[in-house]
Order: C-alpha cells, then sequence, then structure tokens
C-alpha cells in the first residue's frame, strides 16, 4: 500500500516534470509542499546557533562532516528547499558561473570542458527528500536507490538553463556522479528525460573506488580527463567534496544543498 | 564640523567598547543602528538575484572579484551587520572552530598554532563601515586609515571568546594581517584595549608585498611559519584570501563579511 502511494507520487512527479522548459519549477509546483506545514523559519536554535546560522556554515564549508540535518532544523530546511529561497541562490550561482564562461576566451578547439555533478546540481532529488525528513534522517541507501532506479529525478532549473548555455558557447559537458556504474542506464534515461541530452563523458563510480572519498574518486577522475587534454574551465556541484582535492579546474561554483554532506 | 562630528562618534564608541567581556557587542549597542532606518531585508533585487543570494554568493566564493556592495543591498547589509544574523552566524563559526580545536590530539610542544586574520575576523570595523555605506561606496584608504589610526575598533565578540578557548588550550596566536608594517603600534594598541593581549606573532605587509595579492602574501607567510616549525592547526578570517594558497593549515574558518572582497 505504501509503495502504490509512493509510485502515485512519483507519477505526478513525472506528469509535473513533463512541461515546457520555462515551466519546469524544480518542485515548486510539485504536490510536495503541501504534505509539510510551515514550521520553524530560521528562529529555531540548535545548540548554540540556528537553523540559518548552521545552513551558512555548511554552504560556507564551516561545518563539515555532518551526518545528518539537525532534528530542530527539518521545517526550515524543508521550507527553504520546497520555497523560493533554494531556487533563488542556486540561480545565484549559476548566473555568476556564465558571466565567468562568457568572459573566457575560449579556443573552440574542442577541449573546453566543464564538470557537472549529478546529484543535487544536475537532478533534483528533492521529492525523495522530502518525503524522508530533507535530510535529519538517516540516509537509507535501499530506499534512495529505488528512488533513484525510478528514474523520475527533474532537473535543477537553473542548472539546466546553464548547460545549454554552457553548450551554446561550444564547452563540452563532462558529467561526473558518485552514482555507482549499475545506474548508468538508469542516470543515462533519467538525464535525457529532462533535456541534459548531450554530453562528452559520463563518469560513474567504478568498484575500483569503493571505499574512496568522493574528493579522492573525483579529483582521480579529473586528473584522468585533464590528462586526456581537457581544459576544465568551469565544475560545478553541491558538496564541497565535488569542488576540493587536485585538478578541480580553472573556476568552481558550489551549489546551495544543506541536506547532506560527503566527503 | 565634519570631524568633530566623526570624533564624537568614535568617543562614543570607545565608550562603549570599555566594558566588561560579556556586555563586548560589536556594535549592537553603539549608536549606530538608530542612524540608519531599516529598509530592505532581502527581497530587494539587483539584477538577477537577490540580495540574500548575493551575499549567500559571497560567502560561499561564488561571486568573487567585485569590487562594491551592490547599490541596491545596502539597506539589506547594514541591517545583516547591525543586527542579530551576523553576530549568531559569526558565534557558528567559531563555535566549530573551537569543536575542532578541542578534538586535537596536541602535542604540548609550543609549535600548534591559529592563525588569525585581523581586520573583520579579530578587531571589527564596523563603526566605520556603518558611516561608509556597508561596503556600497567604493574603498577609500585615507579615510580608512585615519579610522584605523583611532585604534579604537572593537573587538568581534566570538572571535574573542575563541581566541582565549585556544589559548588556554595552549595554542599559540599568530595575528596576519594586510595592515602596512607603519601601523604595527596602534595595531598593537589596540589589539590590547580589547582584550586580545597574548600573541606569538604579530605579522603586518611590509613593503616587500606591495602589489603582491592577499594570497600571495598571507600564503608566504604562512609557508615561513611552517619552515620555522609551527604547525597550523587553524586558520581564521573573513576573506576566502586568508584561507586559499597555499599552506592554509590544517583547517581553514571563513567568517562572514559583506561589505567587501580582497584578492
Amino acid at each position: 500500500m505504501r509503495k502504490l502511494q509512493l509510485l502515485l507520487f512519483f507519477l505526478a512527479t513525472i506528469a509535473a516534470t513533463c512541461q515546457g522548459l520555462d515551466e519546469v519549477d524544480h518542485g515548486r509546483n510539485y504536490n510536495i509542499y503541501p504534505l509539510r506545514l510551515k514550521s520553524g523559519s530560521g528562529g529555531h536554535h540548535i545548540p548554540g546557533l540556528t537553523c540559518s546560522s548552521w545552513r551558512l556554515g555548511v554552504e560556507t564549508h564551516n561545518i563539515i562532516e555532518w551526518i545528518t540535518v539537525p532534528e530542530e532544523c527539518e521545517g526550515y530546511v524543508g521550507n527553504y528547499m520546497l520555497g523560493h529561497q533554494y531556487r533563488e541562490d542556486s540561480e545565484a550561482v549559476t548566473i555568476h558561473a556564465f558571466r565567468y564562461a562568457k568572459s573566457l576566451n575560449l579556443t573552440g578547439d574542442g577541449k573546453d570542458t566543464w564538470v557537472f555533478d549529478i546529484d543535487e546540481t544536475t537532478l533534483s532529488n528533492l521529492p525523495y527528500y522530502a518525503k524522508h525528513g530533507f535530510g535529519v534522517n538517516a540516509y537509507n541507501s535501499t530506499s534512495f536507490n529505488e528512488w533513484v532506479n525510478l528514474g523520475v529525478a527533474p532537473a535543477l532549473p537553473s542548472s539546466l538553463k546553464l548547460y545549454w548555455k554552457l553548450l551554446n558557447l561550444g564547452i563540452k559537458i563532462v558529467f561526473l556522479t558518485g552514482r555507482p556504474e549499475d545506474q548508468t542506464n538508469i542516470t543515462v534515461a533519467n538525464l535525457r528525460n529532462v533535456r541534459f541530452t548531450k554530453w562528452e563523458k559520463l563518469i560513474l563510480k567504478d568498484s575500483s573506488f569503493s571505499g574512496k572519498t568522493a574528493v579522492v574518486y573525483k579529483s582521480t577522475q579529473r586528473k584522468k580527463l585533464e590528462d586526456e587534454g581537457y581544459r576544465i574551465v568551469g565544475n560545478i556541484g553541491d558538496q564541497w567534496s565535488d569542488i576540493l582535492g587536485t585538478n578541480t579546474g580553472n573556476r568552481t561554483f558550489k551549489l546551495p544543498d544543506p541536506m547532506y554532506y560527503l566527503s
């Protein structure tokens, strides 16, 4: 019964996703919001600080290696993610990313590359997290992989816009994700369904990296890219582990994500 | 006449600073707030984004190399700096900095060191910026140096607490600032006046670094420290240029500062 409900929810999500590009709304119009009452708007205190200060601490890499969102901040994070601010904060990042990209003297030799992370950068798992406490609940790989394998994650609208603008500048796109290789097919299908239709490479995590941190895995893969002659002119992700380490690219961009932390 | 007003203002500031540690309030009780009406609280739009998203973009190093705060955001930044949020955001950083410091296995050999930037990290120039548009006005070295040379900058209260807690853990303090060497005496006096009374080194910028970026200058000085055997266990500043570059230390902390950008 619970599975049926979940399925119906996802079908509604797919339906909502099948709109024109301008209407892609990254969750705002989905039936998620009414599921949760408004509560907490930065005023809730977790030991010593407010949820708003906690979020800024997370986004600025002052607060690291946290396991779950503080329970007191579920309402705050939920409202942030489902409200305007998350979208506006994301848009601010991608606007500046594109300004930077436009300012580049691109060579036109087909080697200028932009690295995109996938989860919470390209595809949004917000429909999943909205059902699972917005990061308050401990990560559950079984239920999360069930969600991923549905292949219905919506695009992050500001990232989708950036992606097409970068392609139009002649920049190649490389997707570099911590998703395991056995999710290749569903990831390809999901990306295509939400209009990420072209890429130079799509790199998923193979088993040789199991147990390695995202920083190590992603640095290694970026080094390979550079060894192959690609110039990483830009690199965007929602986790600091997407943009720290080596071979990080000429400039990095950090999208907001107060729901989880990957090292 | 204007000078007299300014002097009176600073004398009031000094008077306000001469309080017990618990009452140090980093501007909240000064006579700055009533000078400016409340206006704009994140809702003002600058081209394409809100002031709140602009600030997050600045703090996360997505928006870089900006010269002045967007005019539309003066009210927003002013209210942020003079209200509770700036203090709470700063406190969140220093709470996590101290948690980290406590978790260290310190050797007790006197080489464990924490690097503090000075302006907007240790000493606050908020009384100055409150009179000069909160970063909307272009930097004016003449009037800024006049302010610095008064030696009346208040302590950032959360940084002062962190400083004493680190000293109590047996960690040495190094102040590393972009202030020029000819401001050594006034800086020493100002630090002591607001209860920063002990340090291993106080490094000001000598003329050999003129024209060099803060990243280059500070990286060079940190390398010297490490060459001398100091272990930089922590490094805190309000600018990304305080914590990027080389020899950045075992962990870095970024305090909020939406008023200016130094590369």
